[in-house]
């Protein structure tokens, strides 16, 4: 199915800046703490004009959540599919996980912390989202195992392992810190293998 | 120093109460979505009562977060000293810290994500707290490496990476899962030596 590029609309721009408010608001005072009044005044806009482009804060927090989730599938599928070899689609798609998660901090932390403030049919859907990505990393540990690259005692929990030192990432994170995404995501990249018990061939 | 062992007051026992009613309030409504009046009358007392006890939410939050960390340290500490060799220490450092993060998952999360909610002596404190632990475990890896037993590229990353797994196991963990504490606390311990490089004997 061929994807059509189009330019981004101007409706499409203000909607970047109001999700782009939205995280930087949330992130400081919390979904419950944070009005749409806050969001649409950081934005420059009117709360009238936010409620042309979101129903509701939880809207604009599932927008923003939803987002995140198809750029990460998009960076654990194309890891996985750019390689034949389990051993370099799990370095690659952990070092696509940990960069996205350290550079994406931000937006990271404050979806994890407020999945409870979604709508139930909302949460859902990320949930699905969330279980498309353990379930391809499942799959890459599990095809290792079965081609004797990998030595692994519970492939669930291995997955959930890998997943926790990505995830976490965007707790501890600083932008002003001494690493920059790529060295965290090089050395968990290898940190992924030892974890797998991935033979050096 | 000795230390004297108590029997506990009726006042201790009183918040002891108060601060299981505040974990479990703060970590359905969130700090700021939860009153001390919620928080009292979930353990029975009068709003009045809960401030015999503690002067504020956030001091009974203060004092729920360095229970926790003195009994993480506790862990780590005895962890440490329980051996002379820095794979075991690790190991049942990691082992001693997962299982912790599953058996308090709903303590620790809240503890987690309600940091900037603390007056700022008060995190200022906890975060001592944390880097005493960030820091035993440092000296485990490079007393390791000193000793030829762990292959480490950088230990503080190192070290980050293994305090993620078992801080994000209080995210994920459910007491009504496949896995109890210690089955998770024992793949992680195995899982730290990976990581660490840690030659087989």
């Amino acid at each position: 199915m061929a994807v059509t590029e189009q330019r981004p609309t101007k409706a499409d721009a203000t909607r970047a800046r109001l999700r782009a408010a939205a995280v930087e608001a949330i992130s400081r005072h919390g979904f419950h703490g944070t009005t749409t009044r806050d969001i649409a005044s950081a934005a420059g806009l009117s709360t009238a004009a936010l409620y042309v482009h979101y129903t509701s804060k939880a809207e604009l927090l599932y927008s923003i959540s939803r987002d995140a989730h198809e750029e990460t599938w998009e960076v654990v599928r194309s890891a996985i599919e750019s390689s034949d070899h389990p051993a370099e689609q799990l370095r690659r798609l952990v070092h696509g996980f940990v960069a996205y998660h350290a550079r994406e901090h931000t937006k990271a932390i404050i979806i994890s912390r407020e999945m409870a403030a979604l709508e139930p049919d909302h949460l859902a859907e990320i949930i699905v989202m969330r279980r498309r990505i353990e379930s391809a990393v499942h799959d890459v540990l599990a095809d290792g195992v079965a081609r004797g690259v990998f030595d692994i005692d519970d492939a669930r929990l291995t997955t959930i392992s890998l997943l926790s030192l990505g995830l976490d990432v965007a707790r501890w994170y600083r932008d002003s810190g001494d690493w920059t995404p790529e060295y965290v995501a090089e050395r968990y990249g290898a940190l992924a293998l030892r974890i797998a018990g991935a033979r050096i061939d």
